[in-house]
This record gives C-alpha cells, sequence and structure tokens, in this order.
C-alpha cells in the first residue's frame, strides 16, 4: 500500500512527506489510505493557527517563529495556505519564496496549499497536512492563513492556539473585529509594532474584548511585535507556550481537540456525499433531469433535493449495495514501526538536546 | 400553510417580504415551505453580485446604483451579506444606515444578512432570500458581499453578472487578483477613482486579464466610478446593462443560472445531510460513539465518516424509513395568483412607465 509511503513518512523521510502531502490534498484514493495508515501515529504535534488580514506580515511573523523554535531544538511543519490565481493556475509564490532559507533544514517542513485545486475542501486537506507532518515527527506545527473568510475560521478549528495578527495601517484592528477574527483569537499580535498606531490598535483589540461571547476567549493577550525586525518574538512565543499551558493543564485541549475532529469527521461525510454526483451514475442522471425540471419551475429546488437523497438511500442502503461498495475504504496497512530518532512522546520547549549543527547554523 | 404568506409576498407586500425573508434566512420549515411556494413565480429578476474588498465603497455604490434604477422605474432588492460580529451577535449596522434613505420607497427592498446565525450556509439562505425578492417583483436584484473568501464565490454563483469593486488605496487591484476576484469577474469597477492610483489600478486589472483561464471572462470592462459624488455611475449601469444583453443574447445566461440551480441544489442535499447529525438520534448517538474511537486513535476520520454513512443510508432507506419521515417536505400550496400591478415578462430598462411620486422624490 502506497509503496511503504507511511513508513517512510513515520520514518521522518521527507520526500516521502512531500509525496503524500500532494496526495492528501488531491483527496485521491491512495491520499485517504495514507492519512487513515498514518492517523494512529498522530496527537503529539502542538497545531498553532496564524492567521490575520493580508498583508500584516503573517509569513515574516511565522518564520520568526520558526527561527526561534528552531534555535529550541524543535521539529516545525508550516502549512501555508495560499490564495491562488486563476492566472498562474496555482499559488502565489511570494510566502514560500521568503520561507526558502529554511528549504536545506530537514527539521523545518514547509507547504504551501493553495486554494484551489484542492479536491473535497480546503478545510480538510489542512487536517490531513497537518496529521501528515504529526506523524512525521513535527513538534510544533503552523498554519497559516491568507486571513480571508471561510479559511481562517477552519484553522481556528483545526489549531490549538489561534494567533490573530494585525497590524496598525489602516485599522486592521477593527476590520479585525468586523471580520470575526476576534472570536477566533487565543493570542493578538500587533505586527510592524514599530509603527504608527500601534498602541491605538491595540487599545482597540483590548477593549473589544470585554463584551466577547466566549468567556474562555475573553481576555486573550495582545503582545506588539515588528518580526521584519525579529522584535518581540520571544515575548509572543511564550505567550503561546503560555496558553499551550493552560489548554493542557485541564480539559480544554482535549474538548478543542475532540471538536476539531468532529468538524472534521462530519466534513468527509458530507463531502462524500456531494463526491457521490459524481461517482454514483443512477445519481448524476438524476441530477441533470432534476435540474432540467427546476430550470422550468416544474419542481422547486428543495423538492429536487429531496429526490435525489431519495435516490442516494435507495442506492445505497446496504440491502441493494451489496456489501459497502461505494463506500469501501482503501485497506489501511498496519502502522509502520517508526524508524526515526526516538522522541518523547510529548515533546515540549527545550525537551531535547540541542540542534544539529546545519539546523542552527541557519537561525538567526 | 404560512398564513397566505406566499400569496402577500406575489402580491407585493413589504412586511410579508421582511416576514418571509426572516424565515428562509434562519433556515427553518416554514422557510423551505415559503421557498418552495414562490419558487414558480422566480426568474424574472435580474441578479448582480457586487463585491470587493472591505472598504472600497461598495455600499455606496449600490445605494447610487440604486437610486439611477430608480429613476428608471425598476423594482428593485439588496441583499447585504454583512461580516458579524461577537460582540453584538448580529451584523455591523454601517450598510444598512447608508440605505437608510430608501426606507419608504415601496420599489426599493434591503436586505442585510449576517455570516452567523444563517442555517445551512450563507450561499443558500442568498439564493432562497433572491427568490424571494425576485418573486416579491423585483426587476433587479443586487447581492452585496464583504468580499471576503467564500461569501464573493457564492455571490458570484448565485448573479447573472458580477461586479468587482476595488479603489485605488493599498493595492486593491493586485489583492483583488490574489484573492481570486478577477475569476468572478464580469465587469471590474476602481471606485473612489478620484483618489491617487486610479489610473495605476486600472491598468493592474487590465494588464491581468490576457492570462485569464476562462475565457468567457477574459475581457471585463473595467469603469471608474466616485460613489460618493455620483460620478461614473451612468457609465457603470450601462455596462452591466451590456453584459446583460450579451449574457441573454446566447445561451449564456440559462447555462450560468442552470449551474447557479445545480448548486444550490447540491447545496441543499448536502446541508441536509449534516442537518441528520442533529435530527437523527441513532446517528448522533454513534457519532458521539466514534468519535470517542477516533479520540483513542482506534479508527481514523476517514474510518468513522464510512461507518456513519452507512449509517445514514441504513436508517434511511426507503424498505425501512416507512414512508419518507425524515425528508419529508412541507407540502407547498398552490402558487397564489399575482395580485400586484401587471408587469412585462422581462421587464428592462425603460420598459415601463415613470415612478410614482414618492419613489422618484427619493432618487436624487
Amino acid at each position: 500500500m502506497n509503496d511503504g509511503l507511511a513508513a517512510r513518512i513515520a520514518a521522518g523521510d521527507r520526500l516521502a512527506l512531500a509525496k503524500g502531502l500532494t496526495l492528501v490534498e488531491r483527496g485521491v484514493p491512495e491520499g485517504v489510505a495514507l492519512a487513515c495508515e498514518l492517523f494512529p501515529r498522530t496527537g503529539h504535534a502542538y497545531r498553532v493557527g496564524i492567521t490575520g488580514p493580508p498583508g500584516v506580515g503573517k509569513s515574516t511573523l511565522a518564520g520568526a517563529l520558526v527561527r526561534l523554535l528552531r534555535k529550541r531544538n524543535e521539529r516545525i511543519g508550516v502549512i501555508a495556505v495560499d490564495p491562488s490565481s486563476a492566472f498562474t493556475g496555482g499559488a502565489l509564490l511570494g510566502d514560500r519564496v521568503r520561507m526558502q532559507e529554511f528549504a536545506p533544514d530537514a527539521d523545518v517542513f514547509i507547504r504551501s496549499m493553495a486554494t484551489r485545486g484542492v479536491l473535497g475542501g480546503l478545510a480538510r486537506a489542512t487536517m490531513d497536512s497537518a496529521d501528515l507532518m504529526d506523524a512525521y515527527g513535527a513538534d510544533w506545527i503552523l498554519l497559516e492563513t491568507a486571513g480571508v473568510g471561510q479559511s481562517e475560521i477552519d484553522v481556528a478549528e483545526a489549531a490549538d492556539t489561534t494567533v490573530v495578527v494585525v497590524s496598525p495601517e489602516s485599522g486592521d484592528g477593527i476590520q479585525a473585529l468586523k471580520a470575526g477574527l476576534a472570536e477566533i483569537a487565543d493570542v493578538f499580535v500587533v505586527n510592524k509594532a514599530d509603527r504608527e498606531g500601534a498602541e491605538r490598535t491595540e487599545r482597540d483589540l483590548l477593549a473589544a474584548q470585554e463584551f466577547h461571547a466566549d468567556p474562555a476567549r475573553r481576555s486573550p493577550p495582545v503582545f506588539r511585535t515588528s518580526a521584519e525586525r525579529n522584535e518581540g518574538i520571544e515575548a509572543l512565543l511564550e505567550g503561546i507556550v503560555a496558553h499551550r499551558s493552560r489548554m493542557e493543564g485541564g480539559t480544554a485541549l482535549r474538548e478543542r481537540r475532540r471538536s476539531s475532529l468532529a468538524a472534521h469527521v462530519k466534513r468527509i461525510v458530507v463531502d462524500r456525499v456531494r463526491e457521490m454526483f459524481g461517482t454514483n451514475p443512477a445519481l448524476a442522471r438524476r441530477f441533470e433531469e432534476c435540474l432540467s425540471r427546476v430550470e422550468s419551475r416544474g419542481v422547486g429546488p428543495y423538492e429536487a433535493a429531496n429526490e435525489l437523497l431519495e435516490l442516494l438511500f435507495e442506492t445505497n442502503a446496504p440491502s441493494r449495495g451489496e456489501g459497502n461498495g461505494p463506500l469501501s475504504l482503501p485497506t489501511a496497512g498496519t502502522a509502520p514501526a517508526r524508524q526515526g530518532p526516538p522522541r518523547s512522546a510529548r515533546g515540549k520547549l527545550g525537551q531535547r538536546p540541542p540542534p544539529p549543527a546545519e539546523g542552527g547554523a541557519r537561525s538567526r
């Protein structure tokens, strides 16, 4: 199954991880099989979401955090969710280019994911990609998004700690609140804090918190950073670590991860149903036929949907389906033994020996 | 059914429309029944999406278009999709306030929709709301979004013509391209064109078009407006009308509407499945049980999803379901006769008598 890809990923093989990520992004059966096979090896990595409006310097900030975490000998995965363009057919390369300094470091794995061309949705692909990096042995996974709309909500759902980044410019604080970013923030960052208006932005963020609906998120701390100058990054990381400790101290982390898994499972169910419009010929035929009737106002969209649901249930019912044909999963192999260097069950900051020279040399 | 609400909406009763919109937004059964009942009366209104980054003046522009269309005696519906805030629990009121000048005009109906609290998703609610306004007798429906992420894609899907608005400030042209807005534009607007950089923004937009993936959208015209000064609005409206003529001239409009309906129907199917996690007790129980096994890494998310799908099909299969219990729709009444003033089957600009004095008096 997958040419031993799962075993190679679990052993820390970079090329295998790169190939595996492509498979899970595409949502092809091999990717699903791989995610299934590696899932038992997940749960170690701590997942930090980094989100905020475009242009606030999220990538630079993520880079600064990666550098600092590397100094502490942490193994890091970064998933950068890029907005995509029809003109190139792929993602804009800015973020990837900025992260190139880490390319030769075996303990930093960076992946850009375009918002288009990901079958079954970005949220599913993000979760699966994070799981692969987790199984690969990442201690920390940074999930960075473009900060537009649904994607940051998905990231917050997948993250253990969500960092919302704003800048002092163009009323970002208020815009962030407008866009609902405050609702998902565990930690606020005012980046580009050397520019005018940083204080005011911080005040806006603090003032708004009092009215927050969710008590658990009522008082996220606000940090000021200048990622380009590498200022304030240590304090921010300590803030993230402090939030992590609070999450791990009680039941909060477990609860958040359970609700993240719940969303993931539900999404897979729903995606499967959506896929059947393409894979179930009877459904595809009836769909076109229904559409023609809706077009001519013979039936409404809800009646058509009902008719299709009934057909869906009928054609997939166990009594008729003979086994679970349309639902069969690729058989998951047994999880391979981990061949890489041993690591502690819950690797935290500073628990491991210093980084190898080539990694350290790359940190500033 | 619905206390004759459908009949009253079809007769042009504003209060009935307001009540009906609340029902379809909430996604409650009465709303579904209403949408079903009124669907045969839809198809008349021409739907224009207005989208773009926050702060470019979309609401002001929409207001200017409404004013101009009112001078031409068109009946207009506006659906403004607002970002919502956790602090108020609802939508920010800016857009609504700006549109208040139209409040007493019976031929302008404006609805703000918050991105939260809409059951079954904003896209579904937007389509249903537009259908209600269509059945109410709107000639034009403007769909305005906050322009963040998925919402503008949904709007483009629901619209016959999509207008993408940018401003000369802060590299909006490039940001719009980055966010994939160019892919959905039929018409570009550089608003706030009196400000510095308008020419450059226009150039950016024009330059990017050559590489466009979809030939049908390869050369959207670019208009410069200053909505606050009411400049350039007539030219823009003519541009929209020109696009409409091209769409109506061939099969393009029919194709776009069919694919819009296809997305709508598919979404309803998928939403129904998602709802069943709450409404089907066997499924809800098994879901929690599966989650616990996923949490302990006993099964993976994909295996859990499969198990749930099988249960879903089993419990809903026609042989066991006894009738179509879980799928039953409220019975749609017969569509009421239209009691309002007669209107042409495809009312276009200038085909009707001048507006009533109270409407005209409100136009600038």
